[in-house]
């Protein structure tokens, strides 16, 4: 029976392939997936429970509730420097629906998108199914800061769309903000749209600046996606919004509706808390700032280098500067790794960067610690 | 900036344009909406709010719970006569998530896609996203009855798939069960899909029959889609399912998971609640089946001629017997009523059929009467 040969061409992600092995290990230290170990905040599990018990849980508006697009509009303009209004709001199920509705509503067969290396998996299979090309920019010679020029070199005609993705997963790295402002200056009035994921923001070890700052310039041209999974460790809820211009929101909004109808209405009331209550993420970005400044450090005197973190949970680190595995690739070295240790990690290659691994630092400083253990004695056996 | 045309070309349905027209009134009586008034069973109530208290609400498996899938198989194969195991199961947001991931993984440009009609609105558009062409089937003259040989009629060498909805949104009937058999062995072989849309299948009146029987016959070609927003009224909580073959569902998962990763894990636990302690929905069946049964009488003795419901919570009904609405187009019938009586419903050509309008039954007998007072005075005034 016909399946279409696009989605039969799509892979099950290597993460997922990975993890999927991990079961086959008894002492597994896993730190390959994006997801906080940190709980909800009690505020949020409380809001949940009370309005499963106490609320009717209808159907939501299409879009979200306009209660919680307010306060999502006003949540971003108070910490990002936004104009925002509810109407440029739609509230979506994760940030990954977000994400998928954008792009199909925007994006036409031969469009070609442009993403900077190291890239998150999620946004090729997605392009590819709307009969988009994927075009990664590769920054390694840069160190990994995309800048006005390189960009340059990268459009073309047929240039739909740049997706940037700061702090990045894998690397935490950010965008310094003269070379975002040198960004937006070249974008502005350009047909081509920037979309802005920003799901990492609430979690920045420094001043983060969004794009949403510059969305008066933008207006035409910015979508910025974003989500409660990872600022207030609500995975498991899929709960994201993105925020763009009425007209296209509007657009968007009846993609969304006929793929999901709307996203859940307790996890709705989850995010109105999370937006009341818990709405400074300090106290999580400095539990992640610790741990992951703890493993930079740590892996560069085994001799990795790392791309410095600026926030996110992740750190993503060469082991081209250990000689002795200058020439392995990347999957080679995290299979035999796993193999030898049972770490397991995620390797650079699908992240479109070979000679990296990303490390997840979703673990506690004493579960950190027995990971660098055991990467140590691995480098040493070697 | 350019917006998918296909997307542009889509309007935003006629359900939701007469509901917001509602709001300008102060005394309406909704007969709209597709959304069960009455509540979820208070154990699944208990259990979510449990869930989201103690248990750490993370990422769920991709496709859903491998529990929750083993229940749904269980589920379908005492009640419906299946044959499925979880690998069989595809855990969605909602049913519409379900449809949508499906109909994107199926249909290629220029595929025709049988429809009979009346039909529920959500599916024309999926299809449009998709390149492929809606093909209503014009039921009317048979009495709204599919029968093998007006499905031959139909087929032609670019038929890929066809959708059947039964109980039937918007006209509660089903198929009867031979006409089934002989539809089930005339497609067997052939290489189209059917789609089986069995939201209502929990709310029948009579003994309902689900194509789930037949799926040993069509095994590479039958997609079964159902959730818990009807059965359960967990409509907000966005939880539904499919069951197809395994290999079609690896396909399928793929592009679920790019679309919206998961389904909420707490929604999944309240889908498991309710099949452990309220998979008998006899009680609810018998709520509408009274309500339906008590406005079908009413609305007869006011000269409409129904369709006979077997199941879910609408009443179809035709105003084309009543002379002085003979030449009526159903959007112009109600827009009067809703001037003149403030009672909102649904025009038939929504649904593909003309001089019909849908009642939605979500209301209890005190509210139905005042809806027939109503519609008793509107016709006299007339």
């Amino acid at each position: 029976m016909y399946i279409d040969p696009i989605i039969k061409g799509i892979e099950i992600s290597d993460i997922r392939k990975i993890h999927e092995r991990l079961s086959a290990y008894k002492n597994v230290i896993n730190m390959t997936i994006g997801e906080p170990d940190t709980d909800a905040p009690q505020k949020v599990k409380e809001a949940i429970a009370y309005h499963a018990l106490n609320s009717p849980i209808k159907y939501s508006p299409v879009g979200g509730m306009p209660e919680l697009r307010e306060k999502i509009a006003k949540f971003y303009n108070e910490k990002f420097g936004g104009n925002y209004n509810k109407d440029n709001v739609l509230v979506t199920v994760g940030s990954t629906e977000g994400l998928s509705s954008t792009l199909k509503t925007i994006l036409a067969e031969d469009d070609e998108v442009l993403i900077p290396t190291p890239a998150y998996v999620g946004y090729e299979p997605l392009i590819r199914v709307a009969r988009a090309k994927t075009i990664f920019m590769d920054l390694e010679e840069n160190n990994f800061i995309l800048t006005e020029k390189i960009l340059e070199k990268y459009i073309t005609s047929k240039t739909k769309l740049i997706i940037l993705t700061y702090p990045n997963n894998p690397s935490g790295i950010t965008l310094p903000k003269e070379e975002m402002i040198k960004i937006v200056k070249f974008l502005k009035d350009k047909e081509i749209y920037l979309l802005s994921d920003e799901i990492y923001a609430s979690i920045a070890f420094e001043k983060f600046t969004s794009f949403a700052k510059y969305y008066n310039e933008l207006k035409e041209q910015l979508i910025v996606v974003n989500g409660f999974s990872k600022s207030h460790s609500m995975t498991g809820h899929r709960l994201g919004y993105t925020l763009a211009n009425e007209k296209l929101q509007a657009q968007i909004k009846k993609i969304s509706q006929y793929t999901v109808t709307s996203a859940s209405t307790l996890s709705q009331y989850g995010a109105i808390a999370a937006l009341d209550y818990c709405s400074d993420t300090t106290e999580l970005s400095e539990i992640y700032k610790k741990r992951v400044y703890y493993f930079v450090e740590e892996l560069e005197k085994l001799g990795f280098k790392c791309l410095k973190p600026k926030g996110a949970f992740y750190v993503f680190a060469t082991y081209k500067t250990i000689d002795k595995f200058k020439n392995v690739g990347s999957f080679d070295f995290i299979l035999d790794l796993l193999e030898k240790t049972e770490l397991a990690i995620i390797p650079g290659i699908t992240f479109q960067v070979e000679g990296y691994v990303r490390f997840s630092i979703v673990h506690d400083l004493p579960v950190l610690e027995e990971a660098i253990a055991r990467l140590k004695k691995y480098i040493e056996s070697k």
